[in-house]
């Protein structure tokens, strides 16, 4: 017998079309009783501590969420491939939040609302996009559907990844060597890495002085839609007030809800959004992970498989 | 004799670019002695009520500016070509201020900033690009300019136009008896339309009712980019109180600069910029300028020349 458990994500509708979807294969929700024995799959978010007890016939777990940081750090994790979610309306959710953003910035939005709010009439022009470099951290899933979206808009594109990339129109850079270099022509971060011991705290006073600045009126801007552990918030709080920043898009937090007390809520140059960049919705996950499971009972291999060692 | 006439644009800046790129034509500021019988051609932005006098051998008349309305209504506008501002580079920041102010609303940012400003961690989940539909009013060079940039984000888009266009991913509506068709099915209203009587006054209160409700939290959104003289601004006023209207982006306004005591420098879902979204540069002013005299006195004809009758 086949089943495919919903840990934590137990909501009925995800249960129900899940059901439908993966028919004639039974489906059991947390809630129901269920024999571990007879679990193939679990599909999971943020899994519980005895999420996994006693799974011992486990053949993959199905992460519901792009970035599979927390979930590898789940102590009784078992040891079988982990498949983590790839989508494209989730990219786009994703490039619409980071263009929507990264021109706000470019276009000097904080210094035309400070203007507004002094009843200032003071005509600064913006640079043009082509005039302005914006670096990608991370040129994965994510970072690459947001260069597509923002290319065609006329940036100045640079890439910071792991391993090379060639992507026209993208100036790429690699590894820790050529982190400052990639800095260097900076005017808008973005980050779109995945959270690991070597990109924790990525996004700190030392990486924001090396950004480049003079081009944007203010200070050079950052993005962070990725993972709350990529920053340091009392960094971003010092650079925005000495202008070693001009501005920080920040969509996740290091601690989650951001705590009433955080001085970013205040500050009038930072951009807090409630991690709402990008959501993954039911009928997308639905459709990929039915897609996955049948391919793979057809014996074909499992795809988007995490690399533990790699840690994404 | 050749001479180039620089009325208001008599910077030294323009004078000595523009004699760089003209030579051997001579070049004349107004505030140097010359015979109105040698000029031929008068580079005007907002020409004063005798810039023209005694100009009878003039071939035609060089606008600085893209829109042409203040020109059409000056009294002593001699019977010549008027040759409007066309230019990439215009068309670029013109389109990086709409792309700004359109992805702005479509992500909520009124809702979000307002939620910040409360300390309130509250998920909520924006429309995806593709959700979100755009009505361009004005498909002309700008217009589609900005149709091109906003259709690889994703967006649906519309258009609304004197004469039918046919454009690829872009729903075309033309004349008046579809504009209520056009505005029923617009999220974000984008004004890119020449100032004309026809079009003078055309954001106003009945407009913004018919716009597109629902889609977006809060209401639909404005982004002006034109004229001031398409605006209402009582009806805005009213319309982003009411919720008629989630939100406006407005670089242009009745009365330039914008009096210190407009309430829309205090409405917190109003975005007041001075008259900033594009601008002519110098070096493209000149390029185009230079272009478009040497092949006039080569025997060519004028490009882009004005329709007196049309009003742009
Ligand atoms: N805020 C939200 O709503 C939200 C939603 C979804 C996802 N996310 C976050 O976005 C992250 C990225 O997602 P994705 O699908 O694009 O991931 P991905 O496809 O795995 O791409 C990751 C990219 O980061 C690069 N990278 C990893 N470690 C690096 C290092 N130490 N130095 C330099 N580059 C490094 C990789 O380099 P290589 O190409 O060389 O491997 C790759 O280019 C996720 O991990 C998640 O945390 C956030
Ligand atoms: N804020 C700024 O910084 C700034 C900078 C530059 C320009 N502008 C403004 O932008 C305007 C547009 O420039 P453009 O170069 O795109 O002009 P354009 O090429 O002449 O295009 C005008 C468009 O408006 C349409 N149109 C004109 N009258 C209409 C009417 N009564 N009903 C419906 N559609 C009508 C035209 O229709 P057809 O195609 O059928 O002729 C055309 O599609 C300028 O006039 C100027 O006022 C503002």
């Amino acid at each position: 017998m086949l089943l495919l458990h919903l840990s934590d994500v137990d909501e009925a509708s995800w249960a129900e079309k899940l059901r439908a979807a993966l028919a004639p294969y039974p489906v059991v929700r947390q809630s129901e009783p269920f024999d571990p024995n007879d679990i193939r799959y679990i599909f999971v978010w943020k899994p519980k501590p005895d999420a996994f007890d006693g799974l011992d016939r486990l053949k993959a777990v199905l992460s519901l969420g792009a970035g599979v940081d927390a979930l590898l750090k789940h102590p009784k994790l078992p040891n079988v491939p982990v498949v983590r979610f790839v989508d494209e309306d989730l990219s786009q959710r994703m490039s619409d939040y980071v263009v929507a953003h990264v021109t706000m910035h470019q276009r000097l939005y904080s210094r035309f609302r400070a203007d507004q709010k002094a009843r200032r009439w003071n005509q600064l022009y913006p640079p043009a996009s082509s005039q302005t470099a914006v670096g990608i951290m991370g040129m994965g899933v994510l970072g690459q559907d947001a260069a597509s979206r923002l290319k065609p808009l006329g940036f100045a594109l640079r890439s910071w990844s792991r391993t090379a990339k060639a992507i026209e129109g993208v100036e790429g850079f690699v590894g820790p060597d050529q982190l400052d270099a990639f800095l260097a022509g900076t005017d808008i971060l973005v980050n779109l890495l995945p959270l690991t011991p070597e990109t924790t705290g990525i996004l700190n006073y030392e990486t924001f002085g090396k950004l480049r600045h003079g081009r944007l009126e203010g200070g050079p801007a950052i993005v962070n839609a990725a993972r709350g552990g990529h920053q340091r918030e009392a960094d971003i709080v010092r650079a925005l007030a000495d202008g070693t920043l001009g501005a920080a898009s920040l969509d996740v937090f290091e601690t989650e809800p951001l705590p009433a007390e955080s001085p970013l809520w205040d500050i009038e140059n930072c951009y807090v959004t409630p991690h709402i960049a990008a959501i993954s919705s039911e009928t997308a996950g639905v459709a990929y992970y039915t897609r996955i499971i049948a391919e793979h009972e057809a014996g074909q291999p499992l795809i988007n498989v995490v690399d533990r060692a790699r840690g994404y």
